[in-house]
């Protein structure tokens, strides 16, 4: 009665096809496989202690288990976090469907021209909402977005003061987060009161909320006045519902705006994940970090969107870099940007006024109990203060199922939003024990500060509000892109494997959904049980001491870690160690992250082969011995290679007195069979959205815990609300971050167990060994280790190529779109050179659809090379073909219409289409445009 | 703090819209077009008793209230309902995509391969199972399917005797069936202990259930030889499962195979809805009722799949059909044969063999206990006897949350599927008090019918097997349809609206998609009061006093009221009452249905306004007065227009002592405007897959309820198990029919309100004007009632235009879909015309988009009549056209490319390609391919 086994559906090849790919690769086992290619050195013997595997219901029935020992109270709680209705014709279309959530980050934008538009209406809803000129495509969250605008601010001030003045009424998570990131970089922190305080004489920037945490609207002009007149900067944290009644940043001299949209239609999901935004003034578009979505033309000039000013980003300025943003949190964007469009700015509007009402009511009923309310103009949120009662009424209200805000011992904050039923206010008013209110309660916002300005004008808020039409939108969008559910998406680093519907399922429940992050503990413990689980398998899997589950992303991963080993030396009086050691083929996150962590970068060479240059290592060690922080490696290499020396590395650095941190980018090479925390690592990150099923929605939402050695402990990421006192590092808002979608790695793990787990590593670098073999023979495979062994992706080099030929690696990425194929990773760790990283999901069938495609490809560059084609009109060139280009009444091609629409091996009936041709991205950056165009744009 | 209305998200033109729409047909509101529309006579001036609408919101937690009170209990009842896991990739990827349930029935081969192919598995699935030569896309349940095999072997045998012997160890629901299908037709049903009695000596066709109710594994080949040898039929009502280890009735010699595929991953519903099969050997295949998909080829020449064989169907055959079966049930079917894709043939038999195992262990640890158990072999299902203790130990295993089987007060049966464990195990020993089994019990299959045979050898049943590989496929087939979730699909009498995701949500809940119809009633509060009130409902929106939800799509609906009439007639000992008037105009399965009522039809014929001719009726009645059993029409008429003598009609037809009998089919045109029990009628069916958003599913789940006044209402269909004691009709095998889909009209009635409904029906009827209007200058408008104007429908003439140039409705229709769109209904009700109706979901954009399509495709039929394209080729006629066809290397056409792929108006990027071109229905009835053929056949 053994049920199924879900490992059999999540690696690709069957028993059968993982014998003919051991066949070509040239060994008898996986086993075998595995034992040349993994360095002895690093290798763990072990079974991964982890429960036996679950089928896919029975881990089902333990999340629905864990599900119940949630409470899904009403939450009144606010501090950015609200209830709000999913639309659920963009929960089922949006979040529950593959074509949205498999996708990757839009880098190639001919096949990902649905979600691009997405994220242009989400920064159309951001720049309208706040007045500013520009927005970026979304934020990790409200803490992040404000301190990314602190830095901003800084590099943008013409002051050269260090001091960064945040609004007492601010978001305490939020005053957490920017401390945090601020004491690294020298930045002063100073909280005051701004309505009754002075102003410092000096400082760079000044963060003000909008409504405040207290609820209180205030007028911020004379402050604005005064910031500028000193030459800081000023960021305004603003509520985007109450921007549809209230006058916005743009529009009170704000130079950014930064916040949250989850109350557009983001469930809590106890923390995250949620977009956050930011926005700036006309004149700082290109300081903006993050993702910026601008439009551009393809190759036949019609629109087309595309990724702008790619080059201010942290993987290409490195060291230099501002901030070490990688990801944005596309599929939440996107749910929020088709709340608005979904809504429009009438219904936006009809939602901030039934919200207002509610808090109006709701202050009436207090007062008229005898409830002394803050005298002051609000908008979903009131302060009560009730002397010395505080915390009863906040127990009265949570017996009555509704959370409350605990100020402090005298003072109730009580946050309403659209979900806000009389019944909520009546639970409310008996928790106060007063009698209620039953008239029409007085508008609370202040006169002068009434919204004025159109926002959301652009057709595509106004042509999709019944559910038909946003139903066709949504699928509209998901046809023009290529995500997992269509085929491969062979990135090198990238590791597209399934997400699972099973992992899927339970994210979206209410019992995990709709849990506010600051709920108590008792409404909690299913949830930090699910935390405490995975924490512990993810440590058994990484062979580290503890996990913190709170980065957000993989580069907040990157920064807790080194902050970690900030601390550490620190704390043993060894504050000056700086200087973090990079290997040149890192990735350039590494880099801005060692930067933002307060370190300076040393570049370490590498040999021929890739490796880390040992020699090159010994002179900066020596070099750097005294102040030598950490060396940060990823493992196996970017490269691709398992490499044998990086026991040795790990010893040289421990006897100069650093850390290890390994970059976990590449821990689906490592699962089962080494652990670096037990070869020599101090601390890793890991990429939850990689190696364990989180999928990558398109661009986000990513998670990155850090994991480390019981010695670094100690400096792991602590409560947003708590940490202070703790003297820990604040990396995310929410404690335990993007909380929300923890569930999948969860059921990874728990229907894997280690078996399964070890057999998926085994078969992705035996996908990889299959790609090199059969590849080999038609393009150079770059680097590798053991017997000739690459780990889990390996390096097509197509420079020589291209030399010859002309055909760039941008030609082949975009000519395997008319195969049916996302390209696989372009230039990275080396320019001229594709990384293919197949994972255990893929096939047999789909691999070798993919090798046959790349040794066709490499027949057309020879036709290329031999002059049959001509070097700027052929397949590749023009590639990829629109079914519009190849059904042209003039085909001036010389080469059959056919090549062009349906190349060898295609199938016919099923052809991906592109929406548009080659897109040319440095057009759109010179003609800068990031929000939604205007319909006639698309006018033939 | 009003919350929004569902309404203005499920009607599509919002009130801007509607006033636009308005101006053109020429009123000043829709009130004032529904006064002019809608005969007074049968207008109804009221507002509809229903609860005030809840938001999306509320009714999803009534919804959840309502569950809560179902327990969902570990099944073991067996009787054809079985506990089964339902792939979370096909649940996700089928059952909640609305790209599968929003389709239509596949009329419109060319933008329905997706589902077709998905058909074709599902008949290779029942073929190489049963080992039988074909099988139908599927039927409604096992016991209809059992009826329909009857009525075929009483076509297919040479014997002229009434009698069909059905085995006592059939399912008890499918005797009710088939009894009552058989009491209106004369044939005469004798249940016969087929192991100890003797056959009779003269009957032609013999039901035997393999495996028995009882669980036993009985070896029919002597009996199948005996009935061949007499000239009868043998059907075996076969377990599919069990058929991976048992030999098939194909191989026993059996003429007909019936059953269900329900645990073949489709949740069991409390009934339904689930996916019957019928199979038939070689040289009956075109007596098979129901749907047929069948191999032909498109106009390049490649394969292709369609309907096959649709002359043998009821819309053809009116009365002269042999049975009124009109849909299948395609969604469940589609998800059935998925299940068998992904799993394979080693797949199924692993499931088997363990389901068969949990069984053997359960005998073996109730023997071990003392307790008997009958000494047969058996597949998964046990009866064990415990004299008197039967009811003691059923409600013992009730209160270890397990259902078992009261056979009678001695014996107890119990069924094992692939979800039972151990702890089941435990439980079943715990209640019969014994202590179990530890060992391993010896397999109980017996040794002459093991299975030899191989099954789902076709590549598609080993494909598919990892879940990255099932979800593609997946996606390729719904990439190929054409659905609601595209764009409009405007056919005439099909209702094809918004099916809400709100609407949709509860089915997939465990509380209602796990429920075993024959679960106690305590397990099954909760959706005995959604039913409850859900036939309240329906009775309030249509005059009537009583609704049945048994009759489990339309064509049953029609049986079970005319089974009202019949019964009634009877009860008076008027039961010489057997002629049932029907209009020329009327859909045939009006027809069919009253021959399957044992009435005889006389067609009573339409004036040139396409009315029913009054005069003809007073003519037909004074012929037929003493036998005149019922009327049955249609409301509004199947010519989209509200007759006005329909008053007079009811008068008449009562006078003369028969009973009215009003199709509810467009009932969409009525709701709060009319009430058809209270304009003269005495019973319709009504169609939830129509007018209150069951979705079609692709061609099934259908719905039709029958509803009465009260002097019919003791005549409803009675309960399967305990029908006969209440001598009322059985229609369907559950008592509830498709439960499993009843929350979708539940949560739409609740959502709507007596306001929104009314305001759905005025903005249905004036889309419906409002494309008469824009489209009456190009294509002649036929028939309308009052003022010119039509109801919720239109019919658009081509005959002029085809006489004049050629083109007909089919090229009109094919051309529809390069411009985006679904074929509107084609020459129903009249030949040589198109019915379109709109539906109030589309909103105004869409309705011009298909305006305007329609007048450009009237401009292109100008250009062939005047010449300039030539009449055989041009874009009509070569529509649609795809995307390899407008890109081929050759273009012979004397038209641009252009023209062909993009006419005026079309979403150039959005373009939905078919993945075929115009296919040949008629090739492949001549050469009868209803299996998957081999992958060489796809080769170019």
């Amino acid at each position: 009665m053994t049920a199924e086994q879900f490992a059999d559906r999540h690696i690709g090849p069957g028993r059968d096809d993982e014998r003919r790919m051991l066949g070509t690769v040239g060994y008898d086992s996986v086993d075998e496989l595995m034992d040349a290619a993994i360095p002895e050195v690093i290798r763990w013997h072990g079974t991964l202690d982890l429960p036996a595997p679950a089928s896919e219901r029975e881990a089902i029935a333990e999340l629905r288990a864990l599900a119940c020992r949630n409470t899904v109270a009403v939450s009144m709680i606010g501090l950015g976090y609200h209830g709000t209705h999913t639309p659920a014709v963009i929960r089922r279309n949006v979040l529950e469907n593959p074509a949205w959530y498999t996708a990757y980050t839009p880098y190639q934008p001919e096949i990902s021209q649905g979600r691009l538009e997405a994220l242009l209406n989400f920064q159309t809803m951001v720049t309208d909402l706040t007045g500013l000129a520009t927005a970026n495509a979304s934020m990790l969250d409200e803490g992040t977005a404000a301190a990314e605008a602190m830095t901003l601010a800084r590099r943008a001030s013409r002051s050269r003061s260090p001091v960064y003045v945040v609004d007492a009424d601010a978001l305490p998570q939020t005053v957490a987060v920017i401390a945090g990131r601020a004491e690294p970089l020298g930045i002063e922190v100073r909280v005051v009161d701004v309505e009754r305080d002075e102003l410092p004489a000096e400082f760079f920037g000044l963060h003000l909320q909008y409504p405040g945490a207290s609820g209180a609207v205030r007028d911020h002009r004379a402050l604005v006045e005064a910031a500028h007149g000193v030459g800081a900067l000023v960021t305004v944290a603003a509520d985007l519902l109450a921007l549809t009644l209230l006058r916005p940043p743009g529009e009170i001299g704000a130079d950014i705006a930064a916040g949250t949209t989850q109350r557009f239609g983001v469930p809590m999901g106890f923390g995250g994940p949620h977009a956050g935004y930011l926005a700036v003034r006309s004149g700082l578009e290109r300081m903006l970090p993050g993702r910026l979505v601008g439009v551009s033309r393809d190759a036949d000039g019609n629109p087309a969107y595309r990724l702008a000013l790619q080059t201010r980003e942290q993987h290409i300025r490195r060291e230099k870099a501002t901030s070490n943003i990688c990801t944005a949190q596309v599929l939440l964007a996107v749910m929020a940007g088709m709340y608005a469009v979904y809504h429009g700015p009438d219904g936006l509007r009809a939602i901030a006024r039934r919200t207002h009402e509610a808090a109006a009511r709701l202050a009436a009923g207090l007062r008229a109990g005898g409830v002394q309310v803050a005298d002051v103009a609000f908008f979903d949120t009131v302060t009560a203060t009730v002397p010395g009662r505080a915390a009863d009424v906040v127990a009265a209200a949570a017996e009555r199922n509704v959370n409350l805000r605990l100020v402090d011992a005298d003072r109730v904050g009580v946050s309403c939003d659209e979900t806000t039923t009389p019944a909520h206010l009546a639970a409310v008013w008996a928790a106060f024990g007063v009698g209620g209110f039953d008239g029409d309660a007085d508008v609370a916002l202040p006169d002068g500060l009434a919204r004025t300005s159109d926002f959301l004008t652009h057709p595509v808020f106004h042509n999709h509000h019944s559910e038909t039409a946003m139903l066709r939108y949504l699928r509209r969008l998901a046809d023009f892109d290529y995500a997992l559910d269509r085929g491969m998406i062979p990135l090198g680093s990238c590791t597209m494997k399934l997400n699972a519907t099973t992992e899927m399922e339970a994210i979206t429940w209410p019992e995990f959904a709709h849990l506010h992050p600051f709920a108590p503990d008792e409404q909690t413990a299913g949830y930090r049980e699910l935390i405490a689980q995975l924490e512990g398998w993810l440590a058994e899997v990484t062979g580290y001491d503890a996990v913190s589950v709170q980065p957000n992303a993989g580069s907040q991963g990157e920064l807790a870690g080194l902050l970690a080993i900030r601390g550490y030396h620190r704390e043993r009086g060894e504050g000056h160690r700086d200087v973090c050691l990079i290997p040149s083929s890192a990735h350039g996150t590494n880099a801005a992250s060692a930067v933002m962590a307060g370190m300076r970068v040393v570049v370490v060479g590498c040999d021929a082969d890739g490796n880390v240059d040992l020699i090159d290592l010994d002179a900066k060690i020596d070099k750097h011995r005294d102040v030598l922080a950490a060396i940060m490696v990823t493992y196996p290499s970017t490269h691709g290679v398992y490499e044998t020396g990086i026991a040795q590395l790990c010893a040289k650095v421990h006897d100069a007195g650093g850390q290890v941190y390994v970059d976990g980018a590449n821990l689906n090479a490592l699962v089962g069979f080494a652990k670096p925390g037990r070869f020599g690592a101090d601390v890793s990150h890991l990429n939850l959205h990689k190696t364990f099923c989180i999928p990558h929605g398109g661009g986000g939402p990513g998670v990155g815990p850090v994991a480390v050695r019981s010695h670094l402990a100690p400096f792991l990421p602590g409560d947003p609300l708590g940490a202070r006192a703790e003297g820990r590092p604040v990396i995310s808002a929410a404690n335990h971050g993007s909380a929300g979608i923890l569930p999948i790695p969860w059921a990874y793990l728990r229907m894997m167990g280690a078996d399964g787990l070890a057999r998926a590593t085994g078969v992705a670098v035996l996908a990889a060994n299959y790609v090199a073999a059969r590849l080999r023979g038609h393009f150079p495979v770059l680097y590798a280790g053991n017997k000739g062994l690459v780990a889990h992706e390996c390096i097509l080099d197509l420079r020589p190529l291209t030399k010859a030929t002309g055909v760039s690696v941008d030609d082949v990425a975009k000519r395997l779109i008319d195969y049916g194929f996302h390209a696989p990773t372009m230039s990275f760790p080396v320019a001229g050179t594709l990384m293919v990283e197949p994972t255990e999901s893929e096939d047999l069938a789909e691999l070798d659809r993919f090798c046959d495609a790349m040794i066709a490809i490499r027949a057309e560059i020879d036709k290329v090379g031999s002059g049959e084609w001509p070097a700027g009109d052929n397949p590749l060139a023009n590639a990829p073909h629109t079914a519009a280009m190849v059904s042209a009444d003039q085909w001036p091609h010389p080469y059959p219409r056919s090549v062009g629409a349906y190349p060898a091996g295609v199938d016919r009936a099923g052809r991906y289409w592109p929406p548009v041709r080659r897109v040319d991205g440095a057009y759109g950056d010179r003609n800068l445009v990031c929000s939604c165009p205007a319909p006639e744009a698309f006018e033939d």
